[in-house]
């Protein structure tokens, strides 16, 4: 206290003011602003709430569980008979991997060349790929959208898990061939195959402390012997196993848990229940009368009012989004493994922490980057291409899977998602550019602008060359006309 | 890494697989969630930018700058005669300080008793308190609604700096009274006067610690010489300076700056002009259909409705709100701190972070707050009143004079903000005990739900009440007819 504060404080008017500057001052030192979070929250929460009732208020209730059925299973009736055509799509799914099955224990037994077998494969994921789009384009079939797109998304799921399966017996029929050879023009018998399965696979560092410590060495051996060797792998029972298992990357050996856990899968399952009918309920109470009210301005290309609908559009979808990310990944996925007792539950990283859209691509689904890392970076690397032109292979062949898994359900040929597939090119390259010159903030931000917003505009775009192809262009004029009528 | 990792690492098959749990599971150690900041944000952002781009497609531009000014005003021209009835009563305010000061001048001359005195300052301050309502409720003066605010605001602002006046004015009064007494009594003349009020006023460990430094004892004399003593404040320089400076608590010594920073005052100067006219474009751009659209759902109790109407209403209005706090307790109030050389800018806390409504009321409006504890809150405790008496009359006098603020403008005598401000009570009550058992978090939504909710559904209910006071129950009417049409 200073002398002039204390002469102050000393007078018979009980002073109470004090020199000192405002918080919100650059001169203050004050940063502490921990309520905002709550605030920002709170406004977001009231904001989400206003927008689910204006949509009651003006839609009504529209969630009905009869047609969220007929969408999803498609006509079950149909001229007095009943179809499943779903389940005969689901049925079929299992034979590609039995022949590949087949295939692969011929080349084992080497009944086969690798050039029949090899065509063989061919013939049988090219047939595989093509099944759904002949089910679903067969008109006497009615298949619902969305059992389409799953129908499209398991065949996708079992043609990669087939590539890696082949590819993976591939590298241990090689191995164990090379193996063979030297074995038998070198040394004849004996137990030369253990000593050398251990200098061949262990890297030299690893191999040189152990011999240090020879009792480990055994150890290694004793757990060695228990593991499964190619080609006692190929079995229907071990096909059937990785058909289900929740990764996409075949290996023979998978770590395994020691039970399952009840009350883990009891989460899991129930989240999945659940959270699937609030999904469905959302599409249709939310997400529907969104999408339909962007076909008129987007047509008469009305642009503001276009930005409007893909933003009002943006925050249900997203939500949905988040949810079926969650749902999947982490519900459902779980439920997979736990049921399975498949121990490496690795299946997203923190994508929503990325500072760049690559790392987003990275880490958000962890199955098919590690599928693309191993089965196709690493193998295209190898055959002497430069790491981008990897890169670029992978991300066309990613926007293949993207445009097929659209296109097929819709059936319809529209070049959409493969150019936003493709567009993530540039996305990434941006993105880091942001993130080196101005931080890791707006780089994040890009990558939720990215999603955002990238999502809404796709579903708008599809949905208006939908309803063009289905209905023709006079039905979008009528629609036209009863809205400006109304509104 | 274990013998079994290591013995399934050194398979040809390449394996990829470790077990693992998933980020999201509660075994998972995993807590980085700081990309979902940046998501708040955004979505945030998007749903504002979606709501102001569908707000100005709805209602095209509503802002025009001779609509306010005549809000503003009130009709200036009439009978072709021009009228400037604001001005009238900021001029008159300037009118009951010098009163004031007059009657303190002849009391401290002993010219008149205290009950005269007291007598004359509760006439002269019950007379400043009606001169807005006669004004605004004359008839033959049109002044507008914001004019008729600002008015009432300024003279309730300066009737609780005279209270502080009279108030401190009389401290001073009985010091320097009971002192001369003393000295006359007990030792005749002398420089007893000095040390006297040092024994009085410094408290007894601080003397005592000053005592042992005789030095810094003759410097706090030297500093005490400087300062004004009663009744030398008595000047109408020393009046008006009070009149204007950003406090509502008198003292004889402000804390003054050096001199004027040039740049800080252009700075806040700029955000006052820039902001106003933004705020006044807001208004009239958002807030304006968004309160005229609760009127027919309120009116007819269609309770979602209005919720809905409510809930968009509160988001443009606690963006004003906040707009209004910046621009009145930072900017302007430091614009004129900055011009008085004022040096206390403490003007408002971290509100924004308060753990209940107590501490939002204690820490948002610093000029009220300190007024109320320094001359009501102290006093009536001094009075012999327990701590809840006395936060009690705090309350209900800060509730009348919110109805004052809010009845004199609109000419309507309703009880809304007198019962908004008592119903604090209740929410401090309830806000303490979520904070004690729920944590921070709670208490802080809390004290901002009240805040974002509060304020517009205050304003559907006296605006309700305006429209039917002033052009009947029909008008609703007619209004919900013609909306139901076209909607």
């Amino acid at each position: 206290m200073t002398c002039e504060q204390k002469a102050r404080k000393a007078q018979p008017d009980r002073p109470v003011h004090i020199p000192c500057d405002s918080l919100l001052s650059w001169s203050s030192d004050f940063r502490n602003y921990e309520g905002v979070f709550n605030w920002g929250a709170l406004v977001l929460f009231l904001g989400s709430l206003r927008v689910c009732l204006e949509n009651l208020l003006r839609y009504g209730v529209r969630v009905s569980a009869r047609a969220w059925i007929k969408f999803l299973c498609g006509d079950v009736f149909q001229d007095d008979q009943v179809y499943f055509p779903v389940l005969y799509l689901l049925l079929y799914s299992l034979v590609p991997p039995l022949v590949t099955l087949s295939i692969e224990k011929r080349l084992a037994k080497s009944q086969l060349g690798w050039r029949t077998g090899c065509t063989l494969h061919v013939l049988n994921l090219v047939l595989h790929l093509c099944m759904p789009m002949l089910m679903i384009n067969m008109t006497c079939l009615n298949i619902g959208l969305i059992s389409s797109v799953l129908a499209c998304g398991i065949y996708t799921t079992i043609f990669l898990k087939l590539i890696s399966y082949i590819q993976v017996n591939k590298w241990c029929r090689h191995a164990v061939m090379r193996r063979t050879l030297i074995n038998k023009h070198m040394y004849g018998n004996g137990d030369f195959f253990l000593r050398e399965r251990k200098k061949t696979f262990l890297n030299m560092k690893e191999y040189n402390q152990k011999t240090e410590k020879d009792e480990k060495d055994e150890d290694i051996e004793i757990v060695d012997k228990n593991l499964v060797h190619w080609p006692n792998n190929l079995t229907t029972k071990d096909m059937l196993y990785f058909s289900f298992v929740p990764t996409l990357c075949y290996e023979l050996n998978f770590p395994r848990t020691d039970r399952i856990r009840k009350f883990f899968l009891l989460r899991r399952v129930l989240e999945v229940f659940l959270g699937t009918n609030l999904m469905l309920g959302m599409i249709q109470q939310w997400i529907v009368p969104d999408v339909v009210n962007t076909l008129v301005p987007f047509d008469s290309l009305d642009w503001p009012l276009t930005l409007e609908r893909v933003l009002k559009l943006s925050i249900p979808n997203h939500a949905l989004w988040l949810a079926g990310f969650y749902l999947f990944f982490h519900s459902f996925l779980n439920t997979a493994g736990e049921l399975l007792q498949f121990a490496d539950r690795d299946f997203y990283h923190d994508w929503w922490n990325s500072g760049n859209v690559e790392k987003f691509w990275q880490n958000w689904n962890l199955p098919v980057h590690k599928w693309c890392v191993r089965h196709m970076y690493k193998p295209v690397l190898h055959a002497g291409f430069s790491k981008f032109q990897a890169s670029m292979i992978v991300f066309f062949s990613s926007a293949f899977f993207h445009e097929y898994l659209v296109s097929v359900p819709l059936k319809m040929f529209k070049p959409w998602a493969f150019i936003g597939m493709m567009g993530q090119v540039p996305l990434i390259i941006l993105s880091k550019k942001l993130e080196a010159k101005f931080g890791y903030q707006l780089g994040n931000l890009t990558m939720w602008a990215s999603l955002i917003i990238g999502h809404p505009l796709a579903i708008m775009v599809y949905y208006h060359d939908f309803v063009i192809q289905n209905y023709g262009h006079s039905l979008v004029t009528f629609y036209g006309q009863i809205n400006s009528a109304t509104l």
